[in-house]
């Protein structure tokens, strides 16, 4: 009897990324590509550079048709696009479902009629836990959110569990920490490295939720790329992982090192009512990923903050001026 | 400084009952008129006889104004309505979103607008936990559902615990086991009891899925209904309860109980395939609930099948052939 060997590369795969013009997709796009796999893009607009294996999948998330188009032939679903902010979430949490849950529920639908193998998801570490008993929080937590941007990621994996069940669909859960990189749009209302580092460099005034004491894991967006790529491949029993620094660091912990690292000591700095939504500690056990994978974050802060700073200045910051 | 006492009675208070025209929902109006409330059902059909204090609310589930006109006034909304089954929600699980999930949400937000202080939901002990390690499943157990049904209620009990972290709604979920008894209907695709029963005295043949030990939780319901009322009341820290007997029995010791009440050792019974949604064993842990909460269940699986049979003979039955 020959046994197929799970293959342990990404080359000649066709891999869908939605969300494919977002910064996590953007980068994990790059990355795959780099890898020698056949990948499209499913999103509103693309920011990778075209490439000779990579085609762009134009359409509605919310269109059941076009999800079954996209997956036609897929090796991999790489599930990344999401519609929502935390704070859009809680104000809307409806819009949330059925801009967010729905369309997943769809995709995994049209994985099944297309027999798309292996789905991989971009749930959120942050989110997920709510406020944890356990720092740092190992995968085994309870899934308790406080904001309802935590409650349809964590509806999403139950989703995509029960595909798993009944379906027999491959899949793995990425709860991943804060990421952060070049990339990141500083004008969201997601990612607050990207917009302290950009008010710091435009000398706009920096407004923070809460003392500053809020606790997060920050991952460098090339190290979650890696994650995804490897993670993909893993074909161990484990279906969910932490991925993150496994570091926590506050909100001031920031501010000061982009205070030293461009020699602004005197920033100033606004302190602005906290957010019930935003939980007070956040960081990601990594013993699971750390046991499982071959893989470990490599770019420290100090090293992130200043290519965060190289890519605001060169690109963002020139851009938004143009 | 005079503290009021919380309330230890429904006698005076306005209670909302979704689904008030069905199995559990019409039990639990009967009992809350008379603890001595106001009662409003919302639902397709009433099946409880009118009363004074009773009114109801026509209208749709799905439309969000009617919510709101529902919960105006109200101290307490017991959330009952449901329009999926396990087996619906399985095949068409975006229907089930749509038709349950968005829904609550929007009477979630309904009860904020008009300042209710009172949510009490019935989630599935028999789904939300999955195949659980621990039998008897405690409240605590892994959420972790093999059905797109437990992934709606799981996702409900979600929703309801941001609404109560942000908006400080307070909150109680009861998850329910199995409820069987008088009034339930024997034409659905749920409540094996009265099914089987049916059957039974029809002379119909009875169709079990799987080899029939699929283990189960049963709570007869007017236990059900009391527990609502004690749950509802409680006003201690907890949040969530399993309610059920704590018993275990398999399909087959059903089908042998009823054997044995009607006389009928020899009834035919065919058996199907087992579907990947049903759990092999579901027992709740009733430890939170008796130390909580002054109630137990008092009617024993063999006086609830006599209860059951004297209905279907006299009402249900009569009624079919009508």
């Amino acid at each position: 009897m020959v046994v197929a060997s799970p293959k342990t590369t990404f080359s000649g795969r066709r891999c869908l990324v939605t969300g494919g013009g977002g910064f996590i997709g953007s980068a994990l796009i790059e990355r795959l590509l780099k890898e020698g796999a056949y990948v499209s893009g499913f999103g509103r607009t693309s920011a990778v550079p075209s490439a000779p294996n990579l085609t762009w999948v134009h359409g509605s998330f919310e269109d059941p048709m076009t999800l079954v188009r996209a997956c036609e032939g897929q090796d991999y679903v790489f599930h990344l696009l999401n519609s929502s902010t935390p704070e859009s979430a809680t104000l809307q949490p409806v819009g949330d479902i059925i801009g967010n849950v729905v369309p997943t529920v769809q995709l995994l639908e049209a994985c099944r009629l297309t027999e798309v193998e292996n789905f991989v998801f971009a749930s959120s570490g942050g989110t997920v836990y709510g406020i944890s008993p356990q720092i740092p929080i190992p995968e085994t937590a309870p899934i308790a959110p406080i904001s309802a941007y935590g409650v349809s990621k964590a509806t999403i994996e139950k989703y995509i569990a029960v595909f798993g069940h009944i379906h027999g669909l491959k899949y793995k859960i990425l709860r991943v920490s804060n990421p952060y990189g070049p990339g990141q749009s500083p004008h969201k209302k997601q990612g607050v490295v990207a917009a302290l580092m950009y008010k710091a460099l435009a000398g706009e005034p920096i407004e923070i939720w809460g003392d500053g004491n809020t606790v997060r894991d920050y991952i460098y967006i090339d190290d979650l790329a890696e994650a995804f790529v490897k993670i993909g491949l893993y074909n161990g029993p484990e279906k969910i992982f932490n991925v993150g620094s496994g570091i926590g660091q506050s909100v001031n912990d920031i501010v000061n090192q982009i205070k030293t690292l461009l020699s602004q000591p005197d920033m100033p700095i606004t302190y602005k009512p906290s957010r019930k939504v935003d939980v007070p500690v956040n960081i990601l056990d990594m013993s699971r990923v750390e046991k499982c994978i071959d893989w470990k974050p490599r770019v420290t802060m100090p090293v992130g903050l200043e290519l965060t700073r190289f890519w605001l200045e060169n690109f963002a910051i020139k851009h938004s001026k143009a």
